[in-house]
């Protein structure tokens, strides 16, 4: 099929819609002149692309964004909402150890839309893949009355063995890694109709999963981790229930950074709530057998007991949501 | 964390929405008690699966249903409407000569869709998954104003090389494997009220793509394939740009289905215009040098020819649309 440009003559690209640069016209303009990694063997363009699985394994995960829950286009930019498609998608696959290989997305979006939102989504999308190593191998649009991002990530786990929620054991240290409640005060932040600080505003933006963590985690022994997605005391409580194990953390492990503070102070809240319960910052925490050398990028900050499962901080049940939910009951 | 049952006591499915069985209960339902392949090592419940990718490589494609566009609730049963977004998928990744290994699904609706239809989509896909021999292994669910069903399927190309739309060579012969024209024809019954020919009306919900026949073409040596989801012309245009080749279509090697035949004689409607350019039917198009035995399925249609690239049909460009275009031009 004939594949138009994306700028008519005399235009720019802010000009136009989805439906007059058409599908094909948008696929040229998001697929042309990327750089790929040497693990997309065939890359966007056929029925499918083929990925490189070194080991004879893959490891797989979607996530869906839909705009009005995930994100918002008078909040973030189009190439923030594609950088964040990806991160969160990205966050899982090395929250099992494994290295991202490729991104596949799916956005259905109105066809009014303008054909730059979408470019800017896609670029992002790039933008994402290529920090952690991966190619967007492929792709689907369609017409829709509302956004929806939906992204697939691989990965490969170098001849290693998954990190599963369900290896803890009591004794093993908990750590974290990356942000934990930064996102949780932007979204604060920007509910208050404020834009700065800047730092925590593009916190919630766009996470910054720290991607190298996971397989660095993995290579250390890593008995169990989990992308903190919901929020600590939340993904945590998977680990405890997929372990079968409680998790005791301590309150005082847990530095405040000084913009959270500073931010929590000004607004009336504990900033120590966001840090345990605030989602969207796609930090990793996983358990470490008692004499492990954590990695770089982890700190300790709790420890694995016997127990029926539960999350306790200073040896108790902490108060309100432990986390984000979708369908919370009516 | 807790989950709940999906059925409250005293009720039935039918009687709660998402946001009271909440998605950690829709998940279990839709989860708990399957059957998966052995090439599932890591199934769901976990941030990302692990699936078998025997030799090195794993073949990926990622298709978008979105309700109102792809699918409509009063013409299609949930159960239909997962088979269909698994179909779609499954059919990209037979089209590349592989055989399909596993599905992930994100599912965004909202709130208040009743967790029955949740529960029937997801049953629809783990059938239709089943019958191409691929498991689910993962998925993601989201409130949204609309429903979308965005869904990855991943392949094994089992050491085979993977037939993209690029090897067509001149006095190759094209031949097609599955159903042309009825998903078209049970459009048009639909649009006009009706509810059958019943098989006609199936082929529009739920495509049966001939899911062997592309390992097979791949086994006999085909030179190229594609998966006919926008119309046989719209597609095998693809091939044609790809390739760089003309394609010539022999209008009296399409033999008319006798249902096809009526009911378009009813309509007033030409049938080879269904089967020429209607969508959804997940046939495959596939190249074979000329002394090919073709495998079982595939029935020749025409030729490949020297050219610039394009498809006639007896000498001729086809009158009208190609096939199917999500922005069509304001």
């Amino acid at each position: 099929m004939p594949t138009s440009p994306i700028t008519p003559p005399g235009g720019t690209e802010a000009d136009v819609s989805l439906s007059e640069v058409g599908e094909f016209g948008l696929i040229t303009r998001v697929t042309s002149g990327r750089r790929q990694p040497p693990t997309t063997l065939l890359g966007p363009g056929d029925d499918a692309a083929v990925v490189a699985a070194g080991d004879g394994r893959v490891v797989a995960t979607t996530d869906v964004l839909v705009q009005g829950v995930h994100f918002r286009l008078d909040w973030s930019s189009p190439e923030q909402i594609g950088r964040k498609a990806a991160a969160v998608n990205l966050s899982d696959v090395v929250a099992m150890g494994a290295v991202p290989t490729a991104l596949l997305v799916g956005l259905a979006c109105p066809a009014s839309t303008p054909a730059a939102v979408a470019a800017g989504i896609a670029d992002g999308l790039w933008a994402e893949a290529d920090v952690a190593g991966a190619g967007v191998v492929g792709g689907d649009l369609s017409s829709a009355s509302t956004m929806v991002v939906a992204v697939t990530a691989l990965g490969s786990l170098e001849g290693r063995e998954p990190v599963t929620r369900g290896g803890a054991r009591p004794g093993d240290v908990v750590a974290v890694a990356g942000r934990l409640g930064w996102a949780a005060a932007g979204l604060a932040v920007l509910g208050r109709g404020f834009r700065s600080p800047a730092v925590l505003v593009d916190a919630q933006r766009t996470p910054q999963p720290p991607y190298a963590a996971g397989p660095a985690a993995a290579r250390a022994g890593a008995t169990s981790m989990i992308d903190v997605s919901d929020g600590l005391l939340a993904d945590l409580g998977h680990v405890a229930s997929a372990s079968g194990v409680r998790i005791e953390l301590d309150r005082a492990a847990f530095a405040v950074p000084y913009r959270l503070g500073e931010i929590a102070s000004a607004l009336g809240a504990d900033p120590l709530d966001w840090i345990l319960t605030g989602g969207e910052d796609h930090a990793l925490a996983a358990t470490f057998a008692p004499d492990t050398a954590l990695p770089e990028g982890f700190t300790p900050v709790g420890q694995v007991s016997d127990g029926d499962p539960a999350v306790l901080v200073d040896g108790a049940a902490h108060e309100g949501e432990p986390g984000w939910r979708h369908f919370p009951p009516a």
